[in-house]
């Protein structure tokens, strides 16, 4: 199983911005954790973080064909970027949202995500465990 | 490690009611598997399931001083009981938010969930699948 | 055919209450008007009165396998309740919402029901003949 | 006793229009159902059908003094047209508003009626059969 | 000068309708005052009762080129026609709004008017003397 | 017949703001016409303008033992003191509310007026006439 | 193919209502231009203005039976009228909605059309032109 | 005068949640306080506490032949509960809703009570001094 | 203890307007009350009432040094002023806002209050009682 | 006459994803009708597609001095990207918007286009050949 | 050049409110810094301090014929006071508004100003050094 | 001091779009103004215009350890781009937003920045002129 894992803006100064709320670890500490989390599901994982919607759209593109399913964290595009939902939504492979944060206990316009509608589910608040938890959903979601 | 599992209402139909949207599995077959990957995970867990506020309220409650984290699917009181959101709030040990389909995927009303706000995170979506990731976040999600 | 009449919270004070909005009978005469009509239909009817939500869903759960069609006046649980209305949804027998008062001439927030979409019809404003048109609506409600 | 039927904009159309929700009755049909219940109900009625609120107004205020009572389904008419509210409400017979489906199941602007506030009650979601319950309905009303 | 006073839906039934709020006199004594009032003001008025937007729209469009002003009562009309706003907005002689009971103490929708924005200005609350003084006020209004 | 005219905010300042909207008259020059007029229908007419709502409130209250009505154009008071509303709710004598421009044509947060539904009605829209119509219309108002 | 163009309220008076958004052609003018392009098209049209909803309806009804298609430019209708939208949702051939101004760059209320939903799609911006070029959309559109 | 101080849920936890905002004292210390301050006043005062709406509108109902008055503070359910302000309107002795915290400097959604308005008064933000207050106001509010 | 009673604009006027709602007491009449009860409490009691935001601004500004405590009774200026919320929240010694009548059963707009959340707490609902219920909250109101 | 053709995001997918609304044509396919169209009208076409509002905006920007008139469906970003919209007002050739599907009968977010406003006009729902009618209309659109 | 600085409700005890949003400096000092960067730029600077709205509005008022350009930092005004933003609107010499705090990270109803719409621009969130940018803006804003 | 000005999208095209509202310097020559500016300051500045959003984070990250402020015109992207928002959020060097125009008397969604609630302070309304004060402005800000 191939997967592809896609952070948002602003993921690549993990460590550094608002420990408080984000963690103390860095993106590539979190790679790391993802990387070791895959392996030991038999997974192999491709990491990727872009800041632009266009990006983060040609990669959600690029892997319909070769990947099995996708982790995303849109980070505040989660918001507003009905381009990244529609993106989403043209693709078949599963795809899983994840914050590191509790959006529900943050800024009401965290509150909100229009790409998590486009996903198989979500998991949200559990810092960089989220995303081992979202591996370990798809590894067990059927293409629809 | 002990965890409550709360059902909220609504929940005892399971396997009967819009199975599209909920799966086939009975509430006792879900209990069933979260008891073996808790003890696959060397947890204590209980599972209860109620379908009133005042009896979810207590369970909440009752469980501070016994259990180590809770794990809620709050059904529909998600999206109205700041009863129950505020003794999830009440109360310092971790818990955890689960629904098994994808909140954000369906009716405008059910998009936003009163409760989460008061938990630690949220995991959506993944059908029965969701109460495993859960008692997986619960594993490593430190007391506040 | 058999059918359950659920009168919601506040009804059991019937002839006491706002007699100017809601008719100056007793819950129990009114439900004496409701076996006598039944019975002129050929129905056997069970009435029974809840102030909580829990009991309410319960009964709803707990007649669909017995009764043919149930009737229900939610009081202002119809205003909120999304678990009443969930389990409505839950069950295939079909549901008649039913009130007293015309809701559509009364404060803003009655003027909504979020249980009312989960039903098959609803009867408002004729008093205590309200319950006794919507037995004649179920008689010749086909089940989904 | 006399009552007069009005049907709004698009009922002429009925048995063609979207059957899997308005039925497959057409107006005459439902019309002849409505004229035989009105004779066992010992009842003088007749039916009309207008596509312009103009037309409706006429029919409500010409009916205030030759009917005991007016049976009215103004169809989109209900969501929007405060003339027809207010004709409903400057006369002193009593007017139940019918709606061949529950509109609390359909889309969002269906869901409220300007109309029904100044009706004495309504019956909504039964089909053609909401015009029969109707008129037993304004058998038992009472004039203001 | 020559006057076309347009009265809308419901406005036929005055002296019947609710007489706490638009008074006791009726239509034809209310144009009879008008039409004493514009004679001592040097004034030729015509006054119609329309219960439809097509023929307020038509009486508007057909005054544009025969009358020097226009003072209409809209009624309901005045909360939700486009239609008629866009019509009074079309022609070039002046409009005025009038309303015999004060818009702003009643109902929430009927503070509001969607016409009153293409009129010159309008007068409200005071009864059957509205018109008179509309008739005034039409009387020193420059056509733009 | 004794009236009080009270000008609210920035009125003083007629003549030089935006004669667009407001005229080329200036306050001086719309008192005297106002004086004209009440002098014609027998009335005695003061004039004040004030900028504070507490002056405008004490001069409501004031004139409630020794006027007859009030007219009052509040200025933008009209669109948020309710501390005016209720000054003009706490006396009994008649208020007639009046603007130069015609609100429902301006800006959104113009269009409603907080002030009128405690008075007895409104003109507005002809300029520095609306007044001479509010003196017309008081002299004809009965006190409530 | 045989088409019906349906100009709603107002539009009679083109050529002489704003012509800085209408244009300067009239109702006329535009009726020989839409001919001319149909004729090239080989289609037979015909063209008809009405003021009321009912008229409308009833030429939507109508014309289900005996056209191919039909264009329809509701006027201001379009934002308010759910009458006309269920009718033209009532009928199998296709309709197109047409406007001549840009309505995205007009009036908050102008933005929003209701009808355009029941619609097979929309022309909106051109003057004239958008007739024609709706013409040549059906020209290609297939029947439902 | 025999009072009846209903608290709703999570009050149970008091000294334990939320101590800045809630304060230390345990719900045993304040009823004992509650029944000091009725003993000085003349009063006897029954305390009792309730998680669910039902035993709420049980409680209330059971107290209207029984107590002169009625104390409540309904949690969270004050921002919801359209059946307990139901229950509070259906009977006739005085009812003061009363709140530890001052709910109009916490989160918007406690900022509105829909219970409190089917209530006589109510007494906010005054800690556990609060119902104390309350006790005094009761002791001088007329049955309505 | 010293303490500064602010009555704000229209109380003035107590006892002239709406009895039903604000009592037959005068202000003067209350304020004896004021002054018993506070002389009772060993406290020292100065009132005062303005009708304009600034006053009542410099009066919370001047007591914020001699004085231990201000009621205050905002009148309509609890729904709009914001500067005198910022005058509140601008000192430290605690402030207690009190209305005569419960707000929740009144019009909308009074329902919310924009002052309140600056302040310690509130007393509604309780006529003159209001006020002396507030001189016994502010003597057990711990300076923040 | 020289036409830039821009396809915004997820249309480079067109043919595979959700067929029943876009249609099976693909990007290429479309184009290549589109290039047809304009070779018939006389017109040269050039078509780019981008994923992110930076290259569409360079694009409008970089086309303003040698192109005649620019057709954007601008996809998603239609509803929300206001800095495509400054794009298009900061250039004064013509600019058409289009959409395969019909807007109007989508999801609601999908209702309102911010970038409308600023074209000339648009043309919806005649999937592939909703471009081809843009063509037509910029060929007879004056340059403002 | 002359300037009026013009300090809204509550400035005059800054220094001592909430020092961390509004700093440590007094008024004076403000003051005595604005006269320094005044007379540094060679212009004629004068600072007043109101509480109320009147004072301001008559500050405005009277400024316009003496001075070249006003300052006003209408701290909570300008989130209501539409009175002020008239008043700012009625003359013709620049005005700026000013804000000690970044209004845009703070509560939400300071994040609109309804004021700021009728200067010509603003400077918000550097303190006391506000005023002393917005002297500069001044100096350099043309007359409209 | 080092400080980097970031243009957002359509700022390039600054003396050819709108010049009313945006003026008729071009962004060459307002860089000229800032390097002038800055130069008289003592500060080193780099100007960089960007046109998607990416762009525009990757350099206020890259300028978060080498730079000692940045200023920032977002345009259109202040309105929407949250992810924008975050990165200012994400770095500790002080960062000004600045507008060309004074968004307050502008279209209603330019009325709202959801950048500005990230940064320090803004600078509206004043032209090229709003980018040297905001050089000011940050020669004075301390970092956070």
């Amino acid at each position: 199983m191939r997967v592809l894992v896609i952070h948002g803006p602003n993921l690549n100064l993990l460590g550094e911005r608002d420990p408080a709320i984000y963690g103390t670890a860095t993106l590539d500490e979190i790679n790391a954790m993802i990387e070791k989390t895959a392996s030991e599901l038999g997974m192999r994982v491709d990491c990727v973080q872009h800041s632009d919607e266009g990006s983060i759209i040609d990669a959600l593109h690029g892997a319909r064909t070769v990947c099995d399913a996708i982790i995303i964290n849109p980070g505040a595009f989660a918001h507003y970027s009905y381009a990244i939902a529609d993106a989403i939504a043209s693709i078949s492979i599963p795809v899983v949202e994840v914050h590191l944060s509790n959006l529900a206990s943050r800024e009401e316009f965290r509150r909100r995500s229009v790409t998590a509608g486009s996903c198989r589910g979500s998991v949200c608040g559990f810092g960089a465990h989220s995303y081992l938890l979202a591996l370990r959903a798809v590894a067990q979601t059927p293409v629809k």
